[in-house]
């Protein structure tokens, strides 16, 4: 596919400044550009490189450094990346719509239009799949499940049976949605499993990595709000509740029946304990340790998590601690030495000549 | 499926408190269930919420008040779930036994009475699997294993060749058992791969997550024992030996060589050095590392892990220390303003008629 | 397979001391060889053993001590080891070559001489698979990718789009090659998601253990190079670059565009955030969180990462904490009692013949 900038700058919504008539072959990361290739300047930290990139052409933040590349000036390039990324995103990537023969459908299922189901997939019974979602090979669904419409499940995505997912969600590869919850009770010394028996809901627009597992509810629901985008290989317990447009970077774990609020963003490798509640909009920082619920608005980090600047105060001392505890050690010298030294003035001014100093310090 | 509330007393052991008569059509979480529905009160945290619920019955602890609703009074309310989770439980969602016709049975295998082989699963060959064993669409099992009866694999789960896996077994999807542990020797720069020639033994009565690992013993057996239970994305190292009963949650890992005595009771995320032990019973806190072998029946914290009382006074004295830094540099402040006090005492001491006090010093 | 010892040591270019034509099985760990097998004694923490053990034969290093059983003695037993597993190893692990008759193979696909496609392997449009490499059964690779040459992807991997991967690669189960990046532009309360339309490169002799997730570019390529090691259930962002001959042990997490050196070492659970440079060689504690960029050639540990010598001064401070803490509180007391002492005695002194030490002490 080869667009002319010109006609770039026109679906971006920008000006060409230079030639708009050179032509574009596809995007590229500013480092690594070549020739016949359109790269991005999102801000003053990568305008050096706009001498030295191999691209044909940039798009650039408003206030960039002219250049003698044709350049589409934006006020945002981040997002006119985006667009410009569904220009030439390959389509073709998804197979075509249809059943391929290899699928196995259970009884009374129930496809929307254009719906595409690819090798090897396997769907239970009474399962509804809504218009134009695509099912990848491999994927395995459960019984009486709903997929919402658009939405992508890829390759050997397991989804567990009575599981909901909403519209235009993508599940990434690997991934297990509706396992068992980890839930015994100690009988003995054996723990005897609790029955697993609710289950899990996708809210639209969701997005969940690769190898991310989501444990279905004790009773009731593990529930992923609207618009919450989970990174890979992360843990939700059951009976989680996550909300509204919550971004939780990797390998993140959430135990059992705790509540993360809308909007909340999580660094990776942080782990929650059980039965809590994070406020919502809340921020926590990487491999912190959240073991108890904290309130809205906040930003906390540290195992356990501490507001943030608390925990910063902690770790400068952290540092200092070495040195502290020599000077600590030296001053118990010092005060030992000075409580001689003054015990000594004491003594040797007990003198019949100096009653009175000696009878003011048996008071203090 | 619909039952009296008073078949269900039966079943339980128990006796209704009201009407007996009505009709329960499943269980439900205290807070979200509805009409027709059998919830349960297991601790006095939950009485609070016996007046709001929608739930038709209760079945509650023996000493839990009183209630408008009929109720069902027990010992072990935990215990009342679990049998009532099976009374409800819907067994379709285990598909009827036989073997699907797009299963792929390798040469010389053995299955045993009313086993399930779903649609593309894959079973090497010389495989032994019991009865009443459950194997799930995708999954793939290499050669010379062995499953136990009544053991269940979930959609996606790779066993790899000659793993043993014992009666009862429970493995979620998306798990690999069998894999190669992670050895090289170091050949200059390059890391030469050690063959992983062992094998991996599960016993009756484990249950294993989601997307867990487990690696084969380079030599001999990576072992898990019987009634253990795995929560998701664990990692499990070659020649690690888990322990009976032991209960493990999510994301924790387990470096080579390592053994986990019985009982023993894991955080989420703790993370195990290689050929360490840890004794009987011991718990060990959500994000704990431990680098060194622990002693039974203790419990420890942190990283590195400490008894847990050590590391609680240590986290307690965290918060205290940037108060404990300005504190100990207004004390060297304080103590230099002494020492030149005294200094200036003994200086100005040393006259002619104080010659004593001045030995005295220069003595100490 | 049975082989005489003397055979044995002549592949592994040692001398028999004893019996040599005593027959070997298989290989064993010494603590649990039995009669027939052949265990390996690496270094002298081994010694001891070499009485107790069932094993017909040993090999062991050049200064082991005698033994009543026979030994092959060699310079280095681990790389014996290796070579003798080569000997015993089972071939018949992996399937023979051929295409299985329920392998789905896309349009224009390439495979070379002796390549294996084992059942229910979904390979796309364009894919190129050189001589000798294996797929397992469940493996879904995505259109445009290349396998090297004698490269191994095990049950159930997914490989996305236009991936490429080396020669003689391995790739354990559940592994997930090519999952889109997590990037998100905010716009207001929800993230619009940025395509995620580059690659991931893979080069050759590298191994990726299980349950591993490696996300694409955002444009561009995330690339392992030669000869790296990653253990299980690993995070890889995008635009990740890892040198050659890393290796990585279990749960690692990489944030994107972070760029890791040749030969680095790190623990397990470690994390990195993005868009930072590990120099060559390094070596990282496990459970470290590394949050800036980190030298060549150094040792770091802990969270935030600091080298290791101020790390293990920290984290012997920290068990002096408490009793640091009363020591201050004890000082700042004696310091007051100090004080006041001098304060009460300077007082006392103030009297008509000692005008001195009052003018003294006021300038002080």
């Amino acid at each position: 596919m080869v667009k002319k900038l010109s006609e770039i700058a026109e679906f971006l919504g920008g000006e060409v400044e230079g030639d708009g008539s050179i032509p574009i072959e596809g995007l590229a990361d500013i480092e690594q550009a070549q020739k016949g290739q359109l790269a991005f300047v999102s801000n003053q930290s990568y305008t050096k490189l706009m001498k030295t990139t191999q691209a044909s052409a940039l798009v650039v933040f408003k206030e960039a450094p002219s250049c003698d590349k044709p350049v589409i000036r934006v006020d945002k390039p981040n997002l006119a990346f985006l667009k410009a990324a569904q220009l030439f995103s390959p389509e073709s990537l998804h197979s075509p719509p249809g059943i391929h023969e290899t699928a196995v459908i259970g009884r009374d299922v129930d496809l929307g239009q254009g719906v595409s189901i690819q090798a090897y997939a396997v769907i239970g019974d009474r399962v509804k799949i809504d218009s134009g979602a695509i099912i990848y090979p491999g994927v395995v669904i459960g019984n009486d499940c709903d997929i919402g419409s658009h939405s992508i499940l890829y390759a050997n995505v397991t989804v567990r049976e009575k599981t909901t997912i909403g519209k235009n969600v993508i599940v990434h590869s690997g991934t297990v949605i509706g396992s068992d919850g980890f839930g015994y009770i100690q009988d003995g010394a054996a723990h005897l499993k609790i029955p697993q028996i609710g289950r899990v809901v996708i809210e639209d627009d969701v997005e969940i990595g690769a190898n991310v597992a989501i444990d279905r509810a004790t009773l009731g629901e593990t529930r992923i709000k609207r618009g919450t985008k989970l990174d890979n290989l992360i843990h939700v317990g059951h009976n989680v509740t996550i909300g509204q447009h919550v971004v939780m970077a990797g390998q993140v774990g959430i135990s059992g029946s705790t509540e993360i609020g809308d909007g909340v963003m999580v660094g990776g490798q942080v782990g929650f304990v059980d039965h809590i509640k994070v406020g919502s909009h809340t921020m926590i920082g990487a491999q912190s340790g959240v073991s108890k619920s904290l309130p809205a608005d906040s930003v906390y980090l540290g195992s356990p998590a501490r507001p943030i600047g608390e925990e910063k105060r902690i770790l400068a001392s952290h540092s200092k601690l070495p040195e502290l505890l020599k000077l600590v050690r030296e001053q118990q010298k010092r005060i030992e030495d000075l409580e001689k030294k003054l015990a000594l003035q004491a003594t040797t001014r007990v003198s019949p000549d100096n009653k009175e100093t000696e009878r003011t310090h048996d008071t203090s």
